[in-house]
C-alpha cells in the first residue's frame, strides 16, 4: 500500500483505538458502513442527467468530495481489518479487467462492460 | 495523493482511453457503478455474525478482496472525473471527525458513532 | 395492509419456520439483505442511458422482474418482524409527500424532488 | 396485484402526472432512487447488534416506518413502469426459493442461505 494510504490507515488506527471503537469495527460492520456511505454519495447524482453529473455545483461537489472521504475511510478500515493491502489488490484487479475486456473487443461498447 | 493512488488513476485513465470509455464514465454513472460494487463487497458478510466477519475462510476472504478491488477503482476513477485529491480528503475529514467524537465523549459507545 | 400482501407475508413466515430460520431473520439481517438486492435490482441499469432503460431486452427485463420480486419479499419480512403495516406506511407517506411537493411549485422541476 | 397496491400504483401515477415527473421516471432512474432508499432504510440499524434490532426505541422505529414506506413506493412505482405485477412475481419467487432450499437440507443453515 502506498505512504499516504498507510498514513491514513493509522490515522484510522489511532483514532479507533482511543474511541474503543475497534469492538465496532468487525468487518461486517464497516462493509455494513462503507455500503450506506456509497449510497450518501450517490444520492445527489440520482435525479441528474449525466451531463448535469459532470457540472455539478460547487455546493453539491463540496458534498460530494466529503462522501468519498467517508467512502475511502471505510474503505482503508476495512482493508486493514481483513489485512488487505488496497493497492496491490486495485493493481491486480486492473491486469484482469485488461484480459477481459481486450481493446479491440471492447472499443466504444457498454455491452462488454461491467467493470473499470 | 499519493504516488500509488496516482498510478491507479493514471492506469485508469488509460485503460478507459484505449477503449473509448470515457463517454460511460459521467460522474454520476460512476456512483452507481461504486454503488453497486459496495453492495457486492457486503453481500458475502449478510448472514454472517460480528465474530464469523472476523474470521472469514480463505475462499471468502479472497472474493471479498476483490470487491475491495473495484470498490477502490471505481472511488479513484470518480474521485479523477470530479477533480478530487482523495487522501487530502480523507484527512480532512478525519479531522472534522476527531471534532465531532471528542475522544473523551465518544469512548466505548456506538450511540454517538455515525462515522470511523 | 392488502390481502395480496397479507397472503406473502404469512407464505414467508411458514418458509423462515419450516427452515428454522427465524433466528437469522433479525431486522438487521433482513434490512442488510434487501439493501443487497437492491443493489442487484440496479446492477442492470448501471451503464444504460434513461432511454435503454425504457426499453429493455426481455432478457434482461426477466432479471429485473426477479429482482424486484426478491425486494418485495425482504421488504414484506422486515416489515413484518418490525409490526409494521407496509400499505398503511405507504399511504401516509404520499400524503406527506404530497405537502412536501404541492403541484404548483413542484411541476417539472426535479430540484425540489427528492421523493417519489 | 392486490386491491392495496393498485390502489398505492395508482395514487403515484396521479402524483407524478400532477407534476409532470413522469419524465424523470425513467426505470433506471428509479432503481436508483430506489436503492438510495434502501441504504437509507439499512442505515439506522448499521452499528446496532441483531438483539438491538429486535428492540427499536420508538423513534428509530418511526423512521424506520417511513423508510420502509419509501421503498414501497419506489418499488410499486418503478414495476408500473416496467409492466410487473409484483405480487405474482413475489409468489412465483417463493415458489422457486422453496425448490432451492428444501426443508429437509436448508433447515436451521444460513450456509445454503442466500434469499428468503
Amino acid at each position: 500500500m502506498s505512504d499516504s494510504l498507510l498514513q491514513l490507515r493509522d490515522a484510522l488506527r489511532a483514532f479507533a483505538a482511543e474511541r474503543d471503537w475497534d469492538q465496532f469495527h468487525s468487518p461486517r460492520n464497516l462493509a455494513t458502513a462503507l455500503s450506506v456511505e456509497a449510497a450518501e454519495l450517490l444520492e445527489p447524482f440520482q435525479w441528474l442527467t449525466d451531463e448535469q453529473s459532470r457540472n455539478l455545483s460547487l455546493e453539491t461537489r463540496a458534498a460530494v468530495e466529503e462522501e468519498l472521504a467517508d467512502v475511502l475511510l471505510y474503505l482503508v478500515r476495512l482493508a486493514d481489518q481483513l489485512g488487505v493491502d488496497l493497492v496491490a489488490a486495485g493493481r491486480a484487479k486492473i491486469k484482469r479487467n485488461a484480459q477481459k475486456y481486450p481493446v479491440e473487443k471492447a472499443r466504444g461498447s457498454s455491452r462488454k462492460y461491467d467493470a473499470i
